[in-house]
């Protein structure tokens, strides 16, 4: 598998009671290191697939100690780079039931968050890139990660590279000035293939469409006509029953047809964290593979998968979501 | 908030192999403190009221961490002495599903049932007080536990202050040789709120009621009879599925008045113990602060709340609860 | 409870990251003792009968471990032997909801593949045997621990004792040139009750019955018929929803008579590892103690209470099955 | 071997935060059984001989869990008997340093505390038994425990068996109006070999000898001559220098012979709990196997290598004991 | 004791694998609350003295833990306030024998950091205030917070409140742009009680004293009459052999007369951070209750016994401290 | 840093209980992965060098998790096989003081055991290759893993890379029918640099040389007469006090000179294992960067940090070995 799979982005340390416990009843934390794009290059890495991904990270064992991870997976962090900052993290307490998960965050004066765009030789980076990810939460973080988000994705465009978007809209980031629904639109302008729905949609656009089928349908034809370097809109619809009970189902719209899959209903929650992740990445590692309806039934397989998987990580192999996909629900013991 | 809301009770540790483990295949356990009053103290105190507990605890660095346990809750322990017997504790092996949870005790000797009723000032303790809450475990611990109680309700009666009542009668208590019916009707006599429905009132006045609505109305009209003092009568109904699902609703007769609320199912119990006691803190939280169908819907979401937090305390917000009691399932990541 | 009941088989050590973590995402790791008979001696030693294992650990600090732990359960260990090759262990992931749980085996070549013939003095040990039990593992782990076992069986047949048999196909052993087929059809005609159902008879017999009523009747026929040896015929019916959710029933067929229980069906399946053997263990229990049918329900009770039990031996006591063969699922906690 | 070591008294669960943490500060703690003569029985089991531990435990899942310990170590537990009182339990702060380890208990009502002389049936008791061990603890817990206890020695004198005893006059016990100095007289009268040096003498005779070499001969014959019973005076001294160094050396008075052993200095105390009880039990052994001398160099070498691990009993074999015997001080590893 | 202390300063949450691992080879990590001037209300409060620490949490669920902490120990928290900023942290791996501890802080912009003057209301808050003590972290960390500290100081010594101060100068601050020498020494203009040696008079006064004796002398005096305020000079010498190992001293300069106490080592190390507070706390619990000598053997004693408990505040109790004082360096367990 | 370093041998995996315990008193143990020349890799990577490390792993999660740890630390793997064997690995018990460490191995029939050697492409591996480090156990452990040993050293040889060897000869290996010292020799004849002692050359040799300075002296000259192919010859000695206090020094006989390095003592220890690979890394580095003398102070020093690390690796960086080379012994913290 020769491509080679670009994301940009925070990578975010996760500290977490274990065992449902509040902080102000532990003792203990567990951490991990995430960050949504770096979990996109974890999950394609995991598959088998060429990955590197460019960040900044905190010049102290904490970067290092993040550093390792990703090699861990086998992630290329060469183009990593480090400053006086800390690394960004978060709290999360994990709900169960009725109870919801909670998460208090520490990133908007961190290494990432002062990255310059002269840091990043994107025109090396991207040499032998097929693929290039980002999300909506980098430009939110900080003007100088916006800027070099927005270098990024300019010469990725001008190469023909595929670039994927999740637009991840956050109103509790952009704090420097800019409005969010501007700047993404301007970045997905750079995007070929966006992976969100309805409510992303309506928030990038201001509009108001409704989540059924067909509002998804009017939503991605807006969509494609407001931003015509769309081609196609991938969304996972997640319906959050309790912090211990979901269910997904992908549909997509692509050259004026409707896609969807079966619902997957995950009772036993061990890990809400990057599902959409996971849906990003076994999106890419379909498109790439495979065709459209593939690519849909993967991405949705992984972010159930995605679900039974502590950490922000997806851990599960190809073959692991093969099964799923193949209607395996576990209920055997793999000897 | 300046109501002030004294509980009086055994203050117990709680240690219990974690992860469904059973003791003999354990080399660790997890331990909290708790005792079915001072859980109330604890749910109010998390809610924002000003709560004091009155206990007496052992006299070595294991009463101390129970007293700073409850300091770090708020809850003010200036009137909880000390003696040199041990403090009260019970060992519970937490059951899954099909299997049912078990607890040993260690309480009988302890420091609360060596407890005597001079050494409580109850005159001063009462100074602020609005509310008194109380159960059946108290009497039924020891002879001088039962004076101790006994002499503060007298005081607060006479000072007309709010007195709750969770009756509890439990028949492995009451070896000191008085009839526990006997006394739990002496002192429901100085209550004026009862949070029990048809099993106790059947086990107190030994009766016969069924447990449907009419029984409880029936049981409720008979027991307000008997006991002139009660003017409201509030019911916590659990139906136990298994060890790992459970669903509770409240119902109450007041002023010839019939109130319910709507069933909340919880399938993923994380820890029954304490839920009987969070009904009893949302219910006194409610009537202080709404009236009588708010204080019943808050103490049932509070009561189904509680099953998804860790230890014998309620440590969920005011605003934890009222999401519930809205019809928030905990299905969204809080942010 | 004067029988006494001999098991021979390897004594295997677990590893197993807790939480559902997978084995790169750990640090820790939990570990337990097991091994299919073992299982069984384990269970009823705790349901009060007197219990011998037979087995060779190894020489070390390991094989120590094991016999400690053997003993702690109150099973007779005086014909444990001993040699320089390590102890078979097993690495288990443990999968949740729709990812399955994952094996990895270090067993052939550890202590009890080497074990020789000679190192049991059978005679001696059968001395006060009244049940026999081995599975299909041990002769498929290496020709010498066939013999050893082929040796067992011939003089335990010769006393007239109790055999039982849980067959165990696994086409991942047998790897010492023979086939498996023959030499399980072998061990079983000296067997008098075996447990299994329609798949271990198909994959003994290279039939093809479906798995329905009909087909286990039939089945249990064909094999009487072909190894008459066999008396009576339990299965234990598996319905695997995913990992976390499983369902139980057994049936049997004896004297030309078809018995079944109930389904006893768990949401939150803790450790799904020998609920075989918590089928079988509980099945001799009642044999030596009740009727057929008794012994049927007990062994299912058996089986779905060790899925809430963590770790490969099924630590429930004869009450705690009782009380779920009489329809209490465990919704109140024993205090 | 085929002597018969009997130890009567109680066992305690020991709860104990680890790494040096304090109870206030932990949210986990580790547990342990012990019990001073249990600990000797232990100890003794670990080392090949056959031992047997009489003592009543409570009727739950505690009792059950200290008995499966003790059967791990292959302790007879036959003549164990259970009462509905908790199993006595100690909490454990580890000191560090210039920071003494900290004690609580809670044990005066438990089980053992409540144990009757007709439970213990001595005569088929001591039928095989050589040596008897009991330690001054016993008396001083209750009555009962008293009358015991005085029922076996008196059996075992009658019998000629060896008795040893560690008097360990602990003055917080003796709450049931005897004096501790009247009774340990009494009972010490049936025993032949007294493990304890000055302090206890001083104590128990209420003399008032130096601790030097003279002080210790002089002690030594005093007691010898107001009990006569008393051949042997064997001294384990204990240089406490702080909570992670101390040192300890062997002496004794035997035939008007003075013996010493070198002084094994330990500098990196893993655990204090129970190294008197190792001296005890490597005393025991090396008595049973060798000459005084031998006795006395293996019980200092078992008690200083009891510092190293972890937990009330010594788990150390004869083989690791003789090593330290023999000069090796642990330098190199053993594979 | 009616004394009251006042305390003014960042809390920290302090995260760190255990046992000596470093972060990259942990996947769970220890954590703790701390900040140099809450550890000196801590200890303070644990010696039974009435302590308030002001300060500036995060409005999230980590700023309450911190709050729920301080609680525990008695602190009163009631001027805190809270804002949107996360709450400082710092990561530390523990080194052990020749590796060093190294410490990674994420602290520049959080919650203290943005700490406005107008937010305490001093004259309140110093009401009843007898001792005010601060360090030179504060006014090191944020402008706004020099201005709130600054403001403090005013009023306390309008009012002859006794100040005390640890210079604690740490060039990895004073990043906003004034020289902390200036600042440092323009807030000593406000205090009586100088808790610093020759190292921190060196770098404030940017003079060049030798650290013997004379030299500590003779820097007390220059100090004295470049900063009259000052009247007594208490200096913590710390010899660091390695990470392990450590010795203290205290030394003082007051009314011409040099004060030194004995050296004690501390051979087995548990946690270094907070030694110092440990001294300054001990040293105002010793200036309150007795003489300066007390004083100072009594901070040099709670310095040395702080190195023996785990995390950033010192629980020992007066009489843990006294037992040292007085020579008891931990060899027998207290019981 | 251009060089490129190639180690060659079995990965195996460390399973340990924590803090010293047994494993048979511990539910749930440590792993680590090491082995002897992969420990060599990983802490050249971690000092910045280039590494590739050759080996065998089992073809399941356990060898994943394996790749997954040398990727984590930058160690090339793409030349890293998989079979259908288990990955060696064995338990440790971690001693204290008096009380030696403890190993029992399970590897004899792992996935390098059988490796073959035919499955490393020896002539691409080594082609950016300057240094090849191998050790005696590699040929011990079966005559394939030996042959393919060969087959790279005689590579490797005819290329002109520096071969180092630790030749680590161990008596418990070597079953296959062959005499270690004929192959030893046989392989240290492709070898430039000696990494051992009297004691290994006295076993190789079967000589009697004295561990004094002169018998070093004279033994480096022997084994360089019988082994002309050895230029270097550098000694780690180990004094092993007990199992917390270990001391070492390096010395070295090159070019007819003899060189020794100041020696450096442990006093608490956190784990010994790789301390011996720690030494050979540090050699190797000082070689490729700076003189002989240099890197026997480097390498010494490594080897007395490795014993403050946990693990089998050493994970410090240059940068931390300097200090201590510089006579920085830990007592500050690193901020």
């Amino acid at each position: 598998m020769s491509n080679n799979i670009l994301t940009f982005g925070e990578v975010l340390m996760r500290i977490s009671p274990s065992n449902h416990k509040t902080l102000q009843q532990s003792k203990e934390v567990e951490f991990f290191f995430g960050g949504t794009e770096m979990n996109v290059a974890a999950s394609l890495s995991t598959f088998g697939c060429k990955t590197q991904h460019i960040s900044n990270v905190s010049n102290d064992f904490v970067g290092d100690a993040a550093i390792s991870y990703m090699k861990s997976l086998g992630i290329d962090v060469s183009f990593i780079t480090k400053n006086e900052h800390p690394l960004g993290l978060y709290f999360l307490e994990v709900g169960s039931d009725v109870r919801p998960s909670r998460i208090a965050y520490n990133r908007l004066n961190g290494s990432f968050s002062n990255i310059k765009p002269n840091e990043v030789d994107w025109n090396k980076a991207l040499e032998n890139c097929n693929f290039f990810h980002w999300t909506g939460i980098t430009p939110g973080i900080s003007e100088s990660a916006y800027e070099t988000l927005k270098q990024g994705l300019q010469f990725a465009y001008s190469k023909g590279i595929n670039i994927t978007t999740d637009p991840a809209y956050r109103s509790n980031l952009w704090n420097y000035g800019k409005k969010g629904q501007d700047i993404l639109k301007e970045l997905i302008g750079y995007s070929t293939i966006f992976i969100g729905g309805v409510n992303e949609i309506n928030e990038i656009l201001e509009t108001n469409f409704s989540t059924d089928k067909n509002g998804f349908i009017e939503a991605s034809k807006t969509l494609m006509k407001e931003i015509p370097s769309i081609q196609k809109v991938f969304d996972k619809v997640r319906i959050g029953i309790n912090a211990s009970s979901q269910a997904t189902q992908g549909r997509a719209w692509i050259n004026d047809e409707y896609l969807e899959t079966e619902e997957i209903q995950i009772n036993h929650v061990v890990d809400r964290i990057g599902t959409g992740d996971a849906f990003a990445a076994g999106l890419i590692y379909g498109l790439i593979n495979h065709d459209d309806q593939f690519a849909l039934n993967f991405a949705n397989a992984a972010c159930a998968m995605k679900h039974t998987i502590l950490g922000d990580t997806n851990l599960a192999s190809v073959d692991d979501i093969l099964e799923l996909v193949n209607g395996n629900f576990g209920g055997r013991i793999k000897r």
